[in-house]
């Protein structure tokens, strides 16, 4: 028997669990995928490159990019029932049907492609579940222009390319809570659609993707830094929790907000909205040491590009979900069982 | 940074990550159920007794009992809209099924009663998935006699009550993969219904409880000592896994396992299957030192009662589910995000 004092650290905060070899943050606080920093890989190259990256490990060449993006879109078609459970949900929160639908979803391989056709088909299925425009008639270029379309019914170059960048930001976070179940899921060997299922349901919970639209809210309701800092004051006065701050592993700067508040000043500085975002960060750091979380800036870059509030966590699947498969990939290449203990603190030696 | 020699255990191992007060396995290894020990109660105490001990922490007395029976028949009946989307997986896997339908249900509150409401329609949404009985034709008294109905169609009194000596062996076992991929959801605040997808999803894992139905398979086609004998040395030599052997927490003994082998050898002992399965459990001991766990003798015993093989997961998800109950509400009661880390053993300064 292990003594009490051998309790891990609650949350498992700061317990290295396993080894990975996708993702870190590196010595400068930089987010980093196979390597590659993200901020700096962002501006150059595009979401299919980074997917492939996260996914095989390597960047592709051009023919490689292009039928991973022919990939994407011929996997995209979803199978009849899934289309009638869809419809049997109609009207419900967009991430209950897309876990749904996702745990209806059946693959028979558990390799690289099996695993992809799967991730293909999550932009479609938020299409359908958001009463969004017809899939059929989406552009067939990128990603991002086509998942843009999805949401917005609009074809437009610039704004999907915008989109994009953030795509690449939430791509992926080592062992966040929603990679983390996936991994205990899959560590089990069950299959990948119950794995992302596990990941999903996840997702949703407020402390992790589920408290992005939260952020906007206050955000809007927000006309000057006089009411920036009540806000913050009053929020903080009442021991509330400050929706898009604090960071279980970034204590200091968010380097995917940042990046982030980089383009919303590049491309949106006119807007009172982001200049007093921006205040509110630096006032928030100056009371309380936290700092603005991807949540922060995100949910109010995808307003700024005319995406519909109930498309906000669904736009964080989309993208986590390519993270999501090479997290599987990796956990069945060295696999063992999940199962950790209990220490027992409860009643002891009950006579009926 | 934390150094290399600090990662945990793999697969978490021996490792407490939290406090429980729901079950543990005593200095005897016996399973321990809130302070009883699971097989004293299980010979003196009803499924609805034990589940209500598990999720109130103290057993109800009759009045309670009754109610909460009750409760169990009120709740089971399932939406239009699941009705619809078990119609629309017609065929599929049960598992598939019910985890697909739970991830459909929604409840507001996160008490006792919501999350119950849920595990009440698990044996429901099992009776429509496997294409079982008319529901409303089911008996009105305990939940064994209702669920064994649902199953085989048929009013069984004794064979219920067998059917309830497994269902409270299988009900809770702490921090096991499922019941941890639930928390690691929950702990999030993720609504309960995501937290029961999660668990399901993890369960169906042929190293969790996806394996049960393997065991029948070569069990019932050794007709004698020699041909187990032959069996058992093939899979070793094979280095393959003997399904039904083994346990993270039971190393010796597993008190389940021992239990059912208890009913079948008072209850089916004129049976060859039953002496063929005690002589493999000895002849595995005697050469791999492994334990014959639940699943093992689990196998066997629903097989006997007449239950279809398609039903033996999914009967321990029914049950089961009880023991999720009692842990959501658990991490609820002292939540922290459940957020590990990873160690990077990656590439360095990629450049493009």
């Amino acid at each position: 028997m292990k003594l009490m004092e051998e309790l891990a650290p609650k949350g498992l905060q700061g317990v290295y669990v396993d080894k990975t070899e996708i993702a870190t943050t590196d010595s400068t606080g930089n987010l980093v995928y196979r390597g590659y920093r993200v901020v700096e890989i962002a501006d150059r190259l595009s979401f299919e490159e980074i997917a492939y990256l996260l996914v095989y490990s390597r960047l592709p060449n051009r023919e490689e990019t292009d039928e991973f993006r022919k990939f994407l879109i011929e996997n995209s078609k979803l199978p009849g029932y899934v289309v009638k459970i869809i419809s049997a949900m109609k009207g419900m929160n967009i991430m209950d049907i897309l876990r749904t639908s996702v745990s209806a979803l059946t693959v028979s391989g558990r390799d690289e492609k099996s695993l992809l056709s799967l991730a293909a088909k999550f932009p479609a299925i938020v299409n359908l579940a958001g009463d969004g425009p017809d899939p059929d008639k989406a552009p067939t270029g990128s990603f991002s222009e086509r998942f843009y379309y999805f949401m917005t019914g609009r074809d437009d170059q610039k704004n999907a390319g915008l989109l994009e960048k953030i795509l690449i930001m939430y791509m992926e976070h080592e062992f966040n809570a929603s990679t983390f179940a996936l991994r205990v899921t899959a560590s089990t060997l069950a299959d990948p659609a119950c794995a992302f299922t596990s990941a999903l349901a996840t997702l949703k919970g407020p402390l992790h993707g589920g408290a992005n639209s939260e952020v906007l809210k206050f955000l809007l309701g927000l006309k000057s830094q006089d009411e920036v800092r009540r806000y913050v004051d009053d929020t903080l006065a009442k021991k509330e929790k400050l929706m898009g701050f604090g960071h279980r592993v970034y204590k200091d700067r968010d380097p995917r907000a940042q990046y982030i508040k980089g383009l919303l000043l590049r491309y949106f500085s006119d807007r009172e909205v982001v200049r007093n975002a921006v205040f509110m960060e630096e006032y928030v750091w100056e009371k309380k040491n936290l700092a603005a979380n991807v949540d922060f800036y995100g949910a109010l870059y995808m307003y700024l590009l005319g995406i519909d509030e109930k498309y906000y966590l669904p736009v964080f699947a989309c993208s986590r979900v390519f993270g999501w498969v090479a997290h599987y990939i990796e956990q069945q290449s060295n696999n063992k069982l999940i199962r950790p203990l209990a220490l027992y603190t409860g009643k002891k030696d009950q006579k009926i």
